[in-house]
């Protein structure tokens, strides 16, 4: 108990401070009248005054905190701030379960964007406004931990090549540089935003829509304010304006910040994910557009490739907008998609998956055993970006790998246990711990996650949250070790 | 060239060698009167003809093989014995085409078992026997191959623990020790599977059958003479029989070799393996008959105990025997037979998947992971059996599951883009891979692989002797680094 009460007197600061995001929605609620701002009143007041309570009630435990801590503290930050967030979802929407809410709220937070609610467009506005924030704010938490934090906690695929990296990243250590840092990628983050409204409102949206389908795109969240997704729109420019910016969001910030930072396109091509990541999903775009052209789902090449390459990048940058119901495609489309979600995207992006450079690093390391094979004597060594990769790395990525693996079967059989089909099943695992947000079949673009059990849900939300948290952050405060002296 | 030609001399040889194990099918044909006698003598003369040509033609390039040489020696041995295989199946089956007769012949040697023919009980008994005896063949040669010779290529489970084996093993090079270590591993496996025979005979089944069958257990291999499968037999006896030599098959033979020489147990407490692959398979058992009575499957526990024992063991050992279509269970219980398929059975044993020593490797290495991460500047070693795992070991073992993952998804994604469903194209691969032999759905125990295209049929047969080959040997061979100078 000791241990923890110097985390949760941080967690209450932390908490204090997420009250504030609602008033967001608050006065989006006052200024439209959509009648929801007692829903936000009565959250402001329960989240502050909870977080008050529970940093100035542990006030005297306050320590620096350890390394060991961190990993407690993310895990809390991430799912207690997801319960407060429900508060203006179980007030407005009536028979709305907690269980139901409480997925919602970490589907945004965690930029999955899996929903279980219908009937988006009869929501008040300022509840689309919410679980788009949501999609925002955790995006934005997202890169600072993915940056920032976790390579200190030697977790992350950003330390992977901190070393190599010129500018802000090089030395950074826990002390004021990660306040630095931390703000230069915020700043980054909120003008790539702002682009991307004035884009989107340009492109044809209202301003309000612009603002929310913004928010979801930067933090590759997937929450619309439509049941139809991007498909309401049905507009070409919108499409590309959102794919750019989707493309954008599924690079590292840190790289878009040194970028900024010394106004030269040089980073880009330095950045070891960029390129990979840019090339890997446009190469898929364009052959899954004539895949769809040759099954014979689009009756021409370019109506086949507008619909292939929103998708397709939807799901690669782990976004999961539609423009249709691409369940209804030949089977090897979807799951191509599925199968780039699980990898493309960069790590310090808002992406999720193993990300790009973990990928990297494995393909280069089977081809290392390979040589090893044919010169047993011989030392062979790693490399990526012309920089060594030491072996804890690889090792580290390799045991990452196989969490992730194991994760994904045992959540499936779990589902398929308690009677979810198996590409239900598999499509929904897949599609949480990458973060993508829709699956296959029954949790289908064209569906919602409410046809899962209260169980079922609780194991999606879940892997939200395990792959949210790069698996061993949560993993590792389950274990007995974590626990002891 | 010239690299090529002194492994062919010895393939050669192997090749002469294998035409002698036709005259088993012969004399089985000869003595049924079954009509298919000439297929052997075509068979026969072409195979020893087929070596003696490549061995006389290369006489003057022998020389002794280096360690690089094996890689290739193993995967032609493999995959032409195959194709000198079909012979008889071409000539005695008309409209067999040689896509389907190699998927066979290949199933048989990497004692994968999956079947392209249907009406097996009205071929020619002899070619049931030539079917089965390519599985004991398989399975013989795969325990050889485990325990003596990968080793050496630095391949395999069997090495991770070779120091701490008392015995034989200890100090096995590629010398006069080798070729005595694999004159006993052969003694055991001919004596074990005579105490098969035996015992299916006195459980009920003809001689015929009973040998036939015993062949397709010890290899774990799953051919039958029966469409039905053993569910031809119907006999909770018969079943108990195989039961019990599947999982004696499914440990370690180099133990089962410490046992006979030593004349003592003790060998099988201190193998790494043999425990917990019996524990989880009868835990498994257990789990799955009390489910699929829970689901109502069956009406008492006592059948559903039957039938789980019977299936999942088969499946679990990748051995394939069926009683029922177990298909039409509850996905999950299905789903979690694939599962185990894939690690459960132990290295130097005739099963197929990762093996158990890898799945205990891998998970030690994850928890090793974890505690690296709370003690960053601690030193933590792997051990298994109390004896410390190299590093270079289990970084071996990580790469074979990179690559173990990447060649199920990525055949699983060629099939589905081929036209099959998703849970076929999984399950194919999955058990192909295994070398289990029924997967799901439409190559489900009640069907057989004929359903495929030629070109699917070619990604499995690529997948079972993938599989069988430890993934690497097989690869590196596709590898440009392998045939540089
Ligand atoms: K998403
Ligand atoms: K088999």
């Amino acid at each position: 108990m000791k241990k923890v009460l110097p985390i949760v007197h941080v967690l209450g600061l932390v908490t204090m401070l997420f009250s504030l995001t609602m008033l967001a929605p608050l006065m989006v609620s006052w200024g439209l009248k959509d009648g929801a701002v007692s829903a936000y009143d009565e959250s402001v007041a329960v989240t502050f005054i909870s977080g008050l309570i529970a940093w100035a009630g542990t006030n005297r435990f306050k320590r620096e905190l350890k390394i060991r801590d961190g990993f407690l503290l993310v895990v809390l930050i991430w799912s207690s701030l997801a319960a407060f967030a429900t508060i203006p979802l179980l007030v407005q929407i009536p028979d709305l379960s907690f269980t139901d809410a409480y997925f919602e709220t970490v589907s945004g937070l965690t930029t999955t964007g899996a929903t279980v609610l219908s009937d988006l467009d009869k929501l008040p506005p300022s509840i689309n406004f919410w679980r788009t924030e949501l999609v925002w704010l955790g995006g934005m938490g997202l890169i600072v931990l993915a940056v920032a934090v976790l390579p200190l906690l030697g977790i992350g695929g950003r330390q992977l090549y901190k070393a190599e990296t010129p500018g802000p990243m090089k030395d950074s250590q826990l002390t004021p540089r990660i306040t630095e840092t931390a703000k230069g990628l915020w700043l980054v983050y909120a003008a790539i935003t702002l682009a991307c409204i004035l884009s989107l409102r340009a492109a044809g949206m209202t301003w309000l829509d612009a603002v929310m389908h913004a928010f979801s795109t930067m933090g590759l969240g997937g929450f619309s304010s439509h049941d139809a997704s991007f498909g309401y729109f049905n507009s070409p420019s919108i499409e590309a304006v959102t794919i750019v910016f989707m493309l954008i969001a599924g690079i590292n910030f840190a790289t878009h910040f040194m970028v900024w930072r010394g106004k030269s396109f040089a980073p880009y091509r330095r950045d070891p994910e960029a390129g990979l990541f840019l090339g890997v999903t446009l190469t898929s775009v364009l052959g899954i557009a004539l895949y769809l052209w040759q099954m014979g789902v689009y009756p021409d090449f370019l109506t086949a490739l507008r619909f292939a390459s929103f998708n397709t990048v939807s799901i690669a940058t782990t976004t999961g907008f539609a423009t249709t119901d691409f369940n209804q495609w030949p089977i090897f489309a979807p799951l191509w998609m599925l199968f780039l979600s699980s990898f493309a995207s960069s790590s310090g992006s808002t992406g999720g998956g193993i990300k790009m450079i973990r990928a990297q690093l494995l393909y280069k390391q089977v081809y290392r055993e390979m040589k090893k094979l044919l010169h047993p004597d011989g030392v062979v060594l790693t490399k990526l970006g012309g920089q060594v990769i030491p072996n804890k790395i690889i090792y580290a990525v390799l045991a990452f790998l196989f969490i992730y693996v194991a994760s994904i079967v045992s959540m499936t059989l779990v589902l398929t246990a308690s009677g979810l089909d198996v590409i239900s099943s598999f499509s929904a695992v897949v599609a949480c711990i990458n973060n993508t947000g829709p699956g296959l079949n029954q949790v289908g673009p064209a569906t919602t996650f409410a046809v899962l059990t209260d169980f079922q849900t609780w194991v999606c939300t879940f892997a939200m949250l395990l792959g949210r948290l790069e698996l061993f952050t949560l993993l590792i405060v389950f274990t007995p070790a974590f626990w002891r002296k």
